[in-house]
């Protein structure tokens, strides 16, 4: 193996933003069950990629039922749920991807930690809904559920949501629809220069 | 929220993998330590960014310290280590990324569990070179410590690798150097018409 030098520098995520043309922040939305973050995610990634931006969500659909199957609800799991996420994020944003997350991840301490792992990327998007709302759009039924004891440690229910107290953008889907929604998020990540 | 049906469908593989022009496989290295997986996946991905591939590395420099850095070497621990990197692989080849691993992965059976996880997309190669040559190479010095008994379980000298029966490449890094190893690879990959 004579060449070992000749190759062995890596990719880093500067030559990737270079490359790819914009950044790779994390853009992690926080919220209620039905408040809108997944919707919300794939609306804005949608537009996004249609832009030109390299793109990836992560949510339930894709990281409950794979990378974080063995996990449950209990506090610690929804700690290491939260964790892994992260580290995920943190790869995906170090591959030159623009980052998005939807997750409940209620707890203030958790959200730090994703915080502290992602670091310079991360932006806080709390997606705010009035409890009431949401429990009327329950779109998969889960509210339903918690009320009759179905569901145990449900967020907003039987388990606490810690509101951000220091988000770097609030959206409140009870008074925007979802143009509006996306239209406010690019707004503010242009306004920061994070987008082109 | 009158327009979610406007925007609700996903950005999924097949069109992320139009708009980038390629196919995302997971390529999966398996072999020694000292092998040369990292430096040929590191090698492999320099080539193929230049290309103008979507790339990303999954190594111990970027899992062990982050997301799998609660886990051990205890068989239990190395197959969840395995598992995990798996579904993170997968869902980094979903973002229409093409994806390399470097990892000891010694365990038939939890190779087997990768390719199950990543189905069609799992390309195993066999970095292939004898344990002689990876203990004279040692570049961490790990075999010295692993002689001595400073490390335990360490592939190759008290705990097995189990040779991959079935691998869609193997590559001799103690008779190719690494542009050849690289181009071989290259040339098998377009041969399959997974590059372009």
């Amino acid at each position: 193996m004579n060449n070992i030098h000749k190759y062995s520098y890596r990719v880093d995520k500067s030559i990737r933003q270079q490359k790819f043309g914009h950044l790779s922040p994390v853009i992690w939305f926080t919220g209620l069950s039905g408040s809108g973050k997944s919707t919300l995610a794939n609306a804005l990634e949608a537009r996004l990629f249609e832009l030109g931006y390299k793109t990836y969500v992560l949510d339930g659909d894709n990281v409950r039922m794979g990378l974080n199957k063995d996990l449950g609800f209990s506090d610690n799991d929804r700690k290491e749920n939260i964790r892994r996420i992260s580290e995920v994020a943190n790869l995906f944003s170090d591959s030159g991807t623009l980052t998005l997350t939807a997750f409940i991840s209620p707890f203030i301490e958790d959200r730090q930690i994703a915080r502290d792992i992602i670091g310079d990327s991360f932006i806080e998007i709390w997606v705010k809904a009035d409890l009431k709302v949401c429990e009327t759009r329950d779109p998969k039924g889960l509210y339903k559920k918690a009320r009759i004891g179905e569901i145990k440690n449900f967020t907003g229910i039987d388990s606490p949501y810690q509101q951000p107290e220091n988000p770097e953008l609030i959206i409140e889907t009870d008074k925007l629809d979802i143009e509006q929604s996306v239209d406010s998020i690019i707004d503010y990540l242009k306004q920061k220069n994070i987008l082109n």
